[in-house]
C-alpha cells in the first residue's frame, strides 16, 4: 500500500515556511508500515490542486493533503475537492458544533465567515478536529469512466463487501495452524482514499495520530511493523557487531536489524514485519529479541526507544535521581534549551549560566581573573573552573561547561575559529575536559559541541553507576 | 519563467530529515524573481527520478534537483541523468582537481570510491563546488522527437543565437528614451535547464547563491524584483494604513506594498517589479519610496531588512552600544540561544542565568527567599527581582526575565499551565512586567514568550532613545 503527501500553500511554495508537515506525516506513515512514494508542494491554485489530486491517486492508494482549509479567499481546497468529486458544499452539523464550541470557549462571537469553516463537500466523511476549527475530511473513492468518483460509484458496494470478506478470511486464517496465504484479496481491489487535513502542524499531527493513520491501517488492512530502538555507547560498531553476532543470527527472519551510528553512540533499530493481524505476535517477538540482547551487550546499552542524546540525558538523570547544571559560553544557552524543551526538566535540571563575557565567568561562575588572563577564556583551565564553579554554586551532582570560538570572527592563529573546550564535572571532584576542533560554521559548531558534551556526560554517569 | 524543485532521497521521503532545502531554494528563487510552481520529494529510485525529470521539464523551464550524488550504491542521480539525456559518465578534470584538493587539505588519501565523485555525464557543464566533493551539474536541453536532448539537439544553435540576439536587443533598448517592448524574444524560445545540486544544505546554498541563481537569471533573462522589508512597531495595522495612505497612493505602479503583521509588530514589504535590465532603476525606486516613508511614520520604524525580533534586538543593541543580560525560567535558555545563534552576540550580550529551580533564583539572581515563599516562583514579584538581579549582577544596561509554567504538568487552579510572567529592566531602575496566558503546548509557550520579551524590550529601548 502506497501513500502520497500533497501539501498546499503559497507560503510553502515560496519557502516562507519550512514544510515540517511533510516530514512529520511521512514519519507517522512509515512507522505504521505505510510506504510514502512521493511528497508534493503546490500553491493555492485550483488547476494545480486538481491536476495533482488525479496524479497522486494514479500513483498511490491514499493521498494525504494539507492546507487551504481556512475561511479566506485564497483557501480553495474544499472547492477543488467538490469539483474533483463532482460534489457540493453543505453546512455539516458536527463540524458546526465544533466551530461553535471553539468560539464559545474563547468568548468570541461566531461570524458568518467563521461559520464557513463548517461547510464541507457532501461526499466526504467529517473527522472532528478537536484542536481547531477546520474539519478533517475523508473521501473514499473509485475510478469510473476515467474519472475518480465518490461513495456511490458502481464499485463501492462490491468494494465494501470485499473489505468485510477480507476481514472474515483473516479471522479464519488466524485460526489455522498453517495460515493459507491464498485466503486474502489483494488490497488494490479496495477503494482509494483522499484525506484533507488542516495545515496547522499541531492540528494535523493530532488528527494523523488519533484518527487518520489508524483508519488507513484498517481500511487498507496494511501489513504491520513494530520498531524498537536501542541506544548503545562505549563500543564501536564493528566490535558490537562481533559481540552480538550469535544473537543477530538467531533473530526470526521477519526481524531486521540496522546499525545507525550517531554522534558518540550507535543506535540499533529492530524492525519486525508481519501481516495485518500479527501485531501482538510482532510485539512479543521484539520483546523476546530485546531480552536476548542484554546478556551479551547489556553493559553497553544506555537506553531504549530514545532518539536523541538530550533525551537519553533526561532519561538517565530522572531514573537515577541525579541533578545537573550547565555553564555555557560558545553554546550560548543551547544546552539549557535542549534540556528544557522536554517536559519534566525540572525533575533533574537545576539551571545554568550563560557566561558570554569574561566578567560573567568571574562573577557568576567564580572563574579566577588570573586564569582568564594567563590561559585565555578558551582554555582547559577556564573550562575546568567554569564546570566545577557551576556545579558547586548551583548545587548539582553533575555539571557541564563549554567555551570556544563559534565564529565567524574572534579567531587567532593559536586558537582558530572552531576551537572548543568542553568540561564535565561529577561528584567528589571528578573532572573530564576535552579539546575539539570544528570548522568556521557557527550553527554547526554549536550543534556538534552539544553532541560532544552530552556524550561525555553520559559516559561519566554510566561509569559511576557501574562502580 | 517557472522553476520546479526535485529533492531526491529516501531519508526525506520517510521523514527522517526535514526538507529544509526545498524552502531555502524556493526563497532564493523567489527573491530573484523566479516563480516556483511545485516542489517534489521522491526516493532514490531510478524509475521515479526519470519519471519526475520528464514531468518537471514539461511543467517548468528549469528543474533544480538535489541529492543522490554521493559515492555509495544508493546514490543514483548521475546514472539517471545519463539515461535521461542519453549520455555517459566520464572523469571530469576540474571536478577531480576539486576532490583531490578537498582530500589533500584534510590529509586523507584519495580512494577509488572518492574519485568517483569526479565522474559526471559527458553532456553537462560542471559547476565547481568549493565546499564539498560532489560537483554541481548544469544541463541545458531541448525537446527532440518527444525526448529531452542535450546540447547538440537541432534547436541548440538557434537557441544560442536567440540568446545573444536578445542580449544585444536589450542593450539597444536601454539606450532608447522610450523602450520598445517589441524588441525582445519571448523566454519560452530559450532552452530549458536541469541543474543537479548536492543535497548537503550548506553546499547547496552556497552553489545556489554564487552560481546557479545568477546563471538562471542570465539564461532566462528573467524579470527582476527588488524587495525591501521595513519593521514598524507601536502602531496597529489599520492606524498605520491610515497614516501612510498618501504615501502608499503615490507609489509607482510597479511597486507593491504588503502589510505582514507579526508578533508585536508589523512588517511592511515593498516589492518592485521590472524587466531584466531594470535592476538599477528598481533599486532607486525602492530607495526613494523608503525615504518618503520616514517623514510620515519614521517614529514607528524600528529597522529595515530584518526578518525576526532577535535580529532587531541585536541590530539595536549594537547600533546604540547597549548591553543585555537574560534571566530565564520557563524559556530555559531559548532567549540566550536566539541571541547567541547570531554572529557578533558578544558585542552586546553579557550573558544570562537559567534559573530552573528556586535555589538558583536565590543564589544566582538574588531573588529573596520570602518573595518565592510568599508570592510563588511564577509571580510579578519574582520576575521583578529576577530581572533587576540579573541586570545588576551581570552589569548590563538592560535585562529581560521569564518565569512561568510551560507544562504540560506543574499547573494549579490559580496558576494554570501556560501562565507566564515576563520582565524587562532598563537603566535607572526602569522596570516593566507583564502577565501572559498561553495554552498547554510547551514548545508554543516557550516560543510565544520569547516574542513577547523581545517586543517589550524593543519598546523600552526605543522610548528611552526618544527621550
Amino acid at each position: 500500500m502506497k501513500a502520497t503527501i500533497l501539501n498546499i500553500g503559497d507560503e510553502l511554495l515560496i519557502g516562507q515556511v519550512v514544510n515540517t508537515n511533510a516530514s512529520r506525516m511521512a514519519q507517522m506513515l512509515t512507522q505504521a508500515g505505510i510506504d510514502v512514494s512521493g511528497t508534493y508542494v503546490i500553491g493555492d491554485n485550483a488547476e494545480d490542486i486538481i491536476y495533482y489530486l488525479r496524479h497522486c491517486l494514479q500513483r498511490s492508494d491514499a493521498v494525504l493533503m494539507t492546507g487551504g482549509l481556512g475561511p479566506t479567499k485564497d483557501d480553495i481546497t474544499k472547492k477543488c475537492l467538490c469539483q474533483f468529486f463532482d460534489s457540493e458544499l453543505y453546512e455539516n452539523e458536527e463540524a458546526l458544533a465544533n466551530v461553535r464550541r471553539f468560539f464559545e470557549a474563547r468568548g468570541y462571537e461566531l461570524t458568518p465567515i467563521n461559520r464557513q469553516q463548517a461547510w464541507v463537500p457532501r461526499c466526504c466523511q467529517v473527522i472532528n478536529n478537536v484542536l481547531g476549527t477546520a474539519p478533517c475530511m475523508w473521501f473514499s473513492c473509485g475510478m469510473e469512466n476515467g474519472e475518480w468518483r465518490m461513495e456511490n460509484h458502481p464499485g463501492a458496494a462490491a468494494n465494501s463487501q470485499l473489505s468485510t470478506l477480507n476481514s472474515q478470511l483473516s479471522t479464519l486464517n488466524s485460526q489455522l495452524s498453517t495460515p493459507n496465504s491464498q485466503l486474502s484479496i489483494p488490497n488494490s481491489q479496495l477503494k482509494k482514499v483522499v484525506v484533507s487535513l488542516p495545515g496547522v502542524p499541531f492540528e494535523m499531527e493530532n488528527l494523523m495520530a488519533t484518527e487518520v493513520v489508524p483508519r488507513l491501517v484498517r481500511h487498507f488492512r496494511t501489513d504491520q511493523i513494530v520498531i524498537k530502538n536501542i541506544l548503545v555507547q562505549g563500543i564501536g560498531e564493528s566490535f558490537l557487531s562481533d559481540l552480538i553476532e550469535p544473537w543477530e543470527t538467531a533473530l526470526p527472519k521477519n526481524i531486521r536489524l540496522a546499525y545507525l551510528p550517531q554522534a558518540g553512540m550507535v543506535k540499533l533499530r529492530l524492525t519486525a514485519h508481519g501481516g495485518h493481524d500479527d501485531r501482538p505476535k510482532l510485539e512479543q517477538q521484539i520483546a523476546d529479541a530485546v531480552a536476548g540482547l542484554y546478556p551479551l551487550a547489556g553493559k553497553y546499552i544506555v537506553g531504549e526507544d530514545m532518539e536523541s542524546l538530550p533525551e537519553l540525558v533526561a532519561y538517565t538523570f530522572k531514573k537515577y535521581h541525579l541533578t545537573l547544571a550547565t555553564a555555557e559560553s560558545c553554546t550560548g544557552g543551547m544546552l539549557a534549551h535542549q534540556l528544557t524543551a522536554m517536559a519534566g526538566a525540572s525533575e533533574y535540571y537545576r539551571g545554568g549560566v550563560v557566561s558570554y563575557c569574561n566578567e560573567v565567568k568571574e562573577c557568576a561562575l567564580g572563574v579566577r581573573h588570573e586564569t582568564l588572563e594567563t590561559y585565555d577564556a578558551v582554555s582547559e583551565e577556564t573550562v575546568s573552573e567554569m564546570v566545577t564553579g557551576v556545579r558547586t554554586r548551583l548545587g548539582a551532582d553533575y555539571a557541564v561547561a563549554t567555551t570556544g570560538v563559534a565564529g565567524p570572527t574572534g579567531g587567532t592563529p593559536e586558537r582558530p575559529v572552531g576551537t572548543v573546550w568542553i568540561g564535565v564535572a561529577g561528584p567528589e571532584g571528578q573532572l573530564v575536559t576535552k579539546l575539539l576542533h570544528f570548522g568556521d560554521r557557527r550553527a554547526q559548531t554549536i550543534e556538534r559541541t552539544t553532541h560532544a558534551v552530552w556524550s561525555e556526560l553520559i559516559k561519566l554517569v554510566k561509569s559511576n553507576l557501574q562502580d
